[in-house]
């Protein structure tokens, strides 16, 4: 159960495929190269090989607990953040103004691979601080930036985001908690459910993110504001003082991530600070919300990985069966096994190609000098962030799930390792938005709000790969063929939606799951094809290592003959319309 | 939380599509039809929602235990195994002679559905005492019969199954477990792994089927033979007595199923007495292999079916959004919402109508009167097994996982209950048979060892329903169409491996998950489809409940829609072949 980083795929994806010396450059940091990366990437993974993976189990039985108090985190949890924090992680993407060492946002999201595989539930810790930085980074006036900004990013205090509420979970118009304006400040009063770390006792403070309601907003999402809210006061010195009106009323019991503290938040009058302009929280709720949900789908490609490496090595050690010569076969040589691990190979690098892909479009939105470059980089980033939040957040679904398999009755035994991963899983699609909430978010915001313009560029761009896949000498004509069928698939399903969402009103809501898995398989496919045109650009010219580049082409194939067939079925089901969907009265459901 | 039994479904599916009352007539069971059928099942519906459902939480909770005297169930469950027994529920499908009620299996089936929906880690304990009944009713010597056969069918005593040791899992021939014969007994000494309820209070005796090797035995599976071994020897009266030197060691710590005990058991010198002939073992435990995978198969069925009922009522309380009017909305009128209900729902409804009609193909061998026609019916049987194993349970997955989904973040809380069916659901395709096993089984000896004759008949009668669609006004053409592409993918599946599994070694284990799938989708797509005619002729002749027979013709078209594309998923990855499956090297895995 011991966790080693992919460091080989992960550096080929960031070189070939992500451009990171490009992209670096482009941006006048000429310090910053792959190698640079790979040295980073490296110290990260033996922290993550030897602090926090080891401490995984621990915290899936031991998990975060009630204490008199407040939150007890599980055993080792403290030690390792400390180790964490002051290694510097929580810094690299932060603003060097306060402290941090703003390096791009691709690389900050392949180390965070690394957290999340060690040990997802600690690493939750950390990403949450990421959002909160973030949250105020762009938001808070510079009073509050200079009073919080430089703790979070040394991992001195960590950061929480209180949203959902009882009744308002994916409806954020139905948010009730208060904020009451008191002087310089306001007083915050409600109760947030599902708080992620919302207490703990690793750091001297944690800084609340809480969206609440002023006394004279509009209702609905219109109305709700965005406010700091310390569990310790900061005293004139700006360090933890006074204990401010927020407690943690109880954990959830939940089926995974145990050594990750779910509360019920609890605000009495909490004093609490305004982040930006009132009334326009949402706003900046979803300037954080592709860091956000980028950071979650990635989550499932760090668990997938993880279960992976997991199978791998039970495949190995397993024998069963007995050849002529009386030596016992390793169940790896079972081709059903193979298929399993395959699947699970090949949909991982299709899932980390496309999180660093998408990450990407952060930096190259933020670097390009031409707004008009940097719009289409933007608008590629959202494109995207629906789909790598919706797309590895179900694909880790059955890739752990597969974990289980491969190890078969072992499988079911809490003590190997693979259950706890595919229990860890099953939140990824929930929360940060369910996979339901991504798909309209695909379909509506960002594919019919502006007639399917920025798909539609996407899906030239895999044109333009499939007619350089049809006009070169390529390996593997399945390969091909599987993959101008998919885009056929995409461009389909695009068009049938633009035609028909206006006249169904249930279309787009009915469609949009298979909607966003299709072009989920469709853009790992894409992307997998780009990388194997690289490696066989670099296996023609003797370049890098075989094993490695013809290891790239054979996934490459196995994901477009095996997984991207799939995209007919979602397209069956999004041309099927909402009919059959939505004909059935409650009663007879 | 609550498990109400659809019995409209299960009384439309015996009625309309397996033909209870022709199947009971042609057997000469005058006095059993389908109305004496819904009155048992009413009575079984009562005792499961009452009794069985109330413990289900429970059992997750505070799961069985090791004492100092063995294993301890879960609270409650004594008692409610007695009430079960003492309504001779396990009496049910047993012969006259043992003081059974010889009632068809299919019906049998229907009714063990409610005991896996009411509390599938409960039911499991009979659902082995079924096995034992059916090994020893089947292949035990009279004495052997006379002495166990009773107090098992009464319920008096429960029975286990001993098969799988450390380093024999799949792989039977590596079977240790040791038999020294003692006179008119045998010594039986080795350790057995997950053996379901090995051990437990609930009855005066427990009766062990164990596999085990004579001192002459031939090697691996041909040196196999079948021992009864009680845990408490027998009296001169019959009664329990002496305690025998078998012992359950410790209990595994499961993802699920907590109140089923999954035991290391121990036998050392145990008294064991044998089974029919020596080495004869592995082919009595195929003869109750059909059963028992089917039984299996059916715990998928009834695990997603009690998911259902779970979120549909979550879906129908739970309010997100909001009218114009300011009235709340339920998420079941969110169009992704009613995707995921339809999913489940026309898949439970397909799992049901197979089971119960693979079900009734065991009836129907066995009350042939003509041997070809017994032949006929039992060739279907063994070809659906797998299928019923396979498919059913791999759909629990994806349907216990939606159930989740449907609760949103309170699916991922163990307090509402979703979360457990899907941790109980995870164990169906590995015990019994992992799907790879299935998969091996459907190909190999159900396919290819008939040069696909079998599933040849199969697909005709498909061709035939498809023929009987085009001739007939049938409402909906997407079904129509749906259904004649998924059943021309499995004739083309199957010519593929006809062709080309001799020259391709690994063709077979490479592709046989995906050709399982393809079948269990087309067998269920063409079940529904039949039921759906019937359900037609029902309603143009003015017959039965309009709002069921027209929810059947609207799941049927939802499944043959949303579903059946999936075929042409499966066929694709077939069409592949194995080489990009098998082509990486395990270093380069």
């Amino acid at each position: 159960m011991s966790y080693l980083h992919p460091y080989q795929d992960v550096d080929f994806v960031l070189r070939k495929v992500v451009d990171f010396d490009a992209l670096c450059a482009a941006a006048g940091h000429d310090e910053i190269n792959a190698d640079l990366a790979a040295t980073i990437l490296s110290e990260a993974g033996r922290l993550g090989s030897e602090v926090l993976a080891p401490l995984n189990r621990v915290g899936d039985r031991e998990g975060a607990k009630m204490g008199a108090q407040g939150v007890e985190e599980s055993p080792g949890f403290k030690d390792a953040y400390r180790q964490f924090a002051d290694a510097g992680w929580l810094s690299l993407t932060v603003a060097e103004d306060f402290g941090g060492q703003d390096l791009p946002n691709c690389l900050g999201t392949a180390v965070n691979e690394i957290w999340h595989s060690a040990n997802m539930a600690f690493a939750l810790c950390p990403m949450l601080s990421q959002g909160a930085m973030e949250a105020i980074g762009h938001h808070a006036d510079d009073a509050l930036k200079a009073l919080y900004l430089p703790k979070l990013a040394t991992g001195e205090w960590t950061g929480t985001m209180n949203i959902t509420e009882a009744d308002a979970g994916s409806d954020l118009a139905a948010i009730k908690t208060k904020a009451k304006p008191a002087g310089d400040h306001y007083l915050i009063t409600g109760q947030k459910l599902y708080i992620t770390w919302g207490d703990h006792g690793m750091t001297d403070n944690i800084v609340h993110l809480v969206l609440a309601r002023l006394p004279d907003a509009p209702p609905g999402v219109k109305g709700i504001s965005l406010f700091i809210v310390p569990k310790f006061l900061l005293d004139a010195k700006g360090e933890p003082g006074e204990r401010n009106a927020v407690n943690c009323l109880s954990l959830e019991h939940k089926l995974g991530i145990h050594a990750s503290p779910t509360c019920l938040m609890d605000f009495t009058d909490a004093v609490g600070f305004l982040v930006g302009e009132p009334n326009n929280g949402l706003a900046y709720m979803f300037t954080m919300m592709n860091h956000a949900r980028q950071s979650v789908g990635l989550q499932g490609l760090a668990i997938s990985e993880r279960a992976y490496q997991e199978a791998l090595q039970y495949a190995k050690d397993r024998l069963q069966g007995t050849r002529r010569d009386g030596s016992r076969i390793p169940i790896i040589e079972f081709p059903d096994v193979r298929r399993m691990l395959m699947t699970m190979k090949s949909c991982i690098e299709a899932m980390r190609v496309l999180a660093l892909v998408a990450a990407a479009e952060a930096d190259r939105a933020l670097y390009a000098t031409d707004p008009a470059v940097a719009a289409r980089h933007f608008a590629r980033l959202e494109l995207y962030t629906p789909i790598v939040k919706g797309w590895l957040t179900e694909l880790a679904q059955e890739l752990t799930s597969l974990g289980i398999q491969i190890d078969g009755g072992m499988g079911y035994v809490e003590e190997a390792g693979a259950a706890q991963h595919y229990r860890d899983a099953r939140i990824l699609p929930i929360y940060e938005g369910t996979t339901g909430i991504q798909a309209l978010d695909f379909v509506g915001r960002k594919m019919l709000a502006n007639h399917g313009e920025t798909l539609l560029a996407l899906l030239t761009e895999m044109e333009q790969t499939a007619a350089e896949l049809r006009s070169t000498p390529y390996r593997y004509g399945s390969v091909v063929k599987a993959f101008e069928a998919a885009v056929a698939a995409g461009t389909r399903a695009r068009q049938s939606l633009l035609d028909g969402a206006a006249a169904d009103r249930h279309l787009a809501g009915s469609a949009s799951v298979n909607f966003l898995m299709l072009f989920g398989y469709l853009c790992g496919g894409w992307l997998m094809v780009k990388s194997a045109q690289q490696a066989q650009t670099m296996l023609d010219a003797g370049e890098g290592d075989p094993q490695l580049l013809t290891a790239k082409l054979t996934t490459t194939r196995f994901f477009c003959e095996h997984l991207l067939p799939r995209t007919g079925a979602c397209l069956a089901s999004v041309l099927a319309g909402s009919e059959s969907t939505m004909a059935l009265t409650v009663e007879q459901l």
